[in-house]
């Protein structure tokens, strides 16, 4: 019953058989050879564009260089308050683009509104030295706590940066497991919606260590082989990344595993919402649920061998806060979830 | 017949079943399980020595974070002019350490001379706020020529640098390379040698993507998982890494992987110096060969699908240099590396 | 009638005798000089502790090089969310500490709170490699809209952040203004109270360029030399600042200087008040004032010759929002700012 | 007796007048006001050109800054082995750039050579993303040992710049002693002859504080408002930098510095060579000397309150070296130094 994070889980079977493929034989380092081109290949194939891709190891890695590709001295970047990039990634962003602020905006449930980015604007506007350059939007999809924008909203927020003259970067953690709720294409999800550069994630979806930046718009992708290498981020036996992703884009192995640890969410929701005394704190589109449970059932459910995170509660509206003898609780389901973990952790909740 | 670099090959076998091994279940994310734990274990037992263990994603990523814990305000460096981290690593160093200096220091096949040292600290002394803060000497093991550096001399070397008040580092990216053909302990080479902070590498040696900075100074090891977070250099499933070292380790397979391809070089030479019109540029000790070849053996051995970097030869003393109608290879091997291919290299040359 | 702000006047008589006086004959470049030293003897005359003093260029440098004093890698400052350092100094503070974030706070009239520092302390706690290392609390002196902090405040603070183990620094570009209506010693505003670096700015207060880095806990100061050079910030003919601090500290210059443009705003705040129309928005214990006047008033202000800036509302309580006709006005005093400005200005807005 | 250096002297008076006659009243801070856009008009008129000026407080921020607006991601800027920016600015250009390397080459006598450079470009070529990306030829006029670049000599090395694809950058911080030597304009200097930016320094020849960045190819300085504040270089009463500059260009006051401290060192230059047992080490076209002068004979002059600095002689060619019991000594001539003083000082040394 592990529910602490989608990246506890390893890696999937499919991932595991391309790197069995490819673990022979010769191949050019540092990306060279035709496995890493065939993986831009597929890229460009599932985004329906000409875009530049570039493997990195983390996350946090993906999201700090593409930032510094967006950003030039003294820049801002508006993001929701709790966006990874200001919050979880220890200062990378801020320390790979030599500097530049994360602006953090309120926003109801991890989402940055249309108002709360105006204000940003006006905190930060163009021009002004003692202010610095305001450079670029960046959303979360699926945000920090779980919750989705629409393509629309995308598309809203995309134009707003841009009519204010800043870039648009999306930080696709788990860009699968919102894709699939959403039902749209990618490229629907990204470019067509005004998006610039994105950090496309498959680790938390069922890779070892996958991430890229892709570029739709590759004005910005000019220096960043440089940014990549200078950051220590340029594998020398790159196609191990390169099967990870051919394993991840195989008979839509990506999109199945999303479908999966989505599912297994819904199922937690189902089960949660037939309880009386528990509750979910607000609706999720991911794999991600949150959900305000009695301390003494939590305690029991732990006691049982159940793993999550307690989320903490500053900043919540108070509908969405625990009450007393109450715990807000993270349950993350990942590619390997399965029913019976959901089904007993329920259990162990009753 | 891939003899362009050791990081061509993929990965070995054990390395391999350590993955499938490791790749079910859950395991705490960021390092914090016990696999990962266990890793910084088997670390300790073969430098028998209680060091601090931190795995990054490449060697570049390991030696500029490595000299960032070394290196305070405007620190500079001191290795020799052909060294990786001055030469190789797209300013990584730099970069990393915001704003270190790397001083590069003359010295016969890639080895950093006792005169060549005491020259840089003329250079850079302390104390001189126009000059900065001489921080720390870095030494290669194999060099980048495939020199080794015998254990009295890490000795000598680690000496003067602690006499002047320096941290000493060493880039292993070919550590066991070294190590085997000295014959020492891993403890003997490093710490007893006076070396505070080593970059180990395994990628080259067989794995995907495995390195590891190894603090046996554990004071400057103070700030190290911010600094690796910061870089975006902390893996969230990083028992992908852990794994690749248990493989590693296991039944002395980084040991036998360095022998073979340390086998393989000294075969190539035994070849080379065998024909007339070859000859061996200068003696390495570990599983790389610089050779002076007749251009047109070389193109030769080219169409018949040989694959090998030609070889700056600018610093050179005129007796390694090629001469007219000659060029300077540089031959690697690796673990995959086969004596079928070597012979059949060897016969294209003729 | 100037009031847009203090550094839009020139230098004060004393500063220009000083310079005058040193302008002649030959003194060791870069501040090694008779002169220098006897400048950091009176620093640590008037604050009657043996600090480090080093002379910087702008309130700018003082403030970022003084935290990259106090920052690992990956530091958190907490600071006021309207502080100069996080809003007004460009990213300087991050680029110059390689990253640090400032992390704003809220907190009613520029202040921080007890309540908003704790809820900081939870934000970007100790030991979570993800969040990064709290590092430094900066408090304003006076803030940036003009108010205080009371000794008790600044030793609470101070006292909360040691407790939690961070640095306390102040920025105290109007340090002088602060002091004098406190009534207290610089020692008891600063190193009494818990400060352990301080900026001291003089340039507001009546100099041409002269601001200094104090450090009261010289253990932060152990490489600053190295930071301030490498920053651009050692000016080859140091004395020239020297001058400006003897000038500036001889016969209490500086003190009647903080003192004049004090009064000057005490006179503006009894006549605005004295006005049916106007009203202060709140008080202030410093050189600067903010008023809310009718749109039309602030015009013919205007049109009169008065220079001034208009505030941003935003963030701010009800009551000290200009409403529907009205204008927020900051109207800074100067050492140069006569009785006859300030009384031209009253009659304009009648 | 006073050769240690020219900024060990003060202002001269046509400076500290100009600084007078600005001390009062008001003007916009930040260099927004009428004082500092006349100095750019002045700027524009000695130049002949359409340049974009920034003021600064330091030659090392001047050097510093142009150079990171000239490197993107992983720069290599091309300089002389002994230039101020690679040895004596204590890695500031290397810190300001976020890691620019600064790449030393051979020459004599402090003056790059057409073949270094080309052997630079060979080490650092375009596009290997392990060498990261070559950026800028960094020339110094007059260099660090005193000695010119002829107008023809600086058109050759920025050609062979421009066609290997980079920018080029003059450290000018003696640039009015070699332009009064050379006979030619400004512009000749400069932007005819190929420079795309230029550190102008005024302190070294009479100003107290006033450097400024001049950009003759204007699309470097897009950004550069941002990275000069970012860098705490933004000075708030501009004024006073504004100031020196008009005092500096009036009635050809810089020029006439620069005449008086050359013809000082040439005074000092025949004295010498009319000695049988001292001798000029290299001929210079500035204001320094280097004279190779029996250690006793020195220590004699320092007796009799000579300073001056010994210079180190690694690096030099055997005749430029002291022999046993002969010291290298670097004396340097400013707008103060008289002739009284220079015939005492030879006077020491009979």
């Amino acid at each position: 019953m592990y529910f602490a994070s989608d990246n506890w889980a390893g890696a999937s079977e499919p991932i595991m058989n391309a790197l069995m493929r490819h673990k022979d034989g010769y191949e050019p380092a540092y990306g060279d050879g035709p496995i890493c081109e065939s993986i831009e290949q597929r890229f460009q194939e599932i985004f329906e564009t000409d875009c530049s891709v570039f493997v990195v190891g983390t996350g946090t890695a993906a999201n700090a260089l593409a930032l510094s590709a967006l950003t030039g001295p003294a820049g801002t970047v508006f993001c929701h308050k709790e966006a990874h990039i200001r919050v979880d990634e220890c200062g990378a962003p801020e320390f790979l683009t030599s500097g530049a602020r994360m602006w953090g905006l309120e926003g109801r449930h991890g989402k940055l509104s249309r108002e709360a980015l105006q204000t940003g604007f006006q905190e930060v506007p163009h021009g002004v030295v003692h202010h610095g350059q305001p450079s670029a939007v960046s959303l979360t999809q699926a945000t920090e706590v779980g919750t989705l924008y629409s393509v629309e909203e995308i598309t809203q927020l995309s134009a707003q940066a841009k009519d204010n003259g800043l870039a648009v970067h999306m930080d696709g953690a788990r860009f699968a497991n919102a894709l699939v709720t959403l039902g749209v294409t990618p490229a629907e999800m990204t470019w067509k919606a005004g998006v610039d550069v994105l950090s496309f994630g498959a680790t938390k979806n069922g890779a070892w260590c996958a991430e890229a930046v892709v570029f739709f718009n590759k004005d910005y992708a000019k220096d960043f082989i440089y940014r990549r290498k200078r950051a220590g981020q340029l594998f020398s036996k790159m196609r191990f990344a390169a099967a990870q992703f051919e394993g991840y884009f195989e008979n839509d192995h990506w999109l199945d595993n999303a479908r999966h640890s989505n599912a297994m969410a819904a199922r937690l929701v189902k089960g949660l919402e037939a309880m009386d005394h528990t509750r979910i704190a607000w609706p999720t589109g991911s794999n991600e649920v949150f959900a305000i449970v009695p301390k003494q059932a939590a305690q029991k459910a732990t006691a049982a061998g159940a793993v999550f995170y307690d989320w903490p509660s500053f900043g919540l509206a108070p509908e969405e806060c625990p009450g007393e003898g109450e715990s807000l609780l993270r349950l993350v389901c990942s590619f390997s979830t399965t029913q019976a973990e959901v089904d007993q952790f329920l259990d162990c909740l009753k």
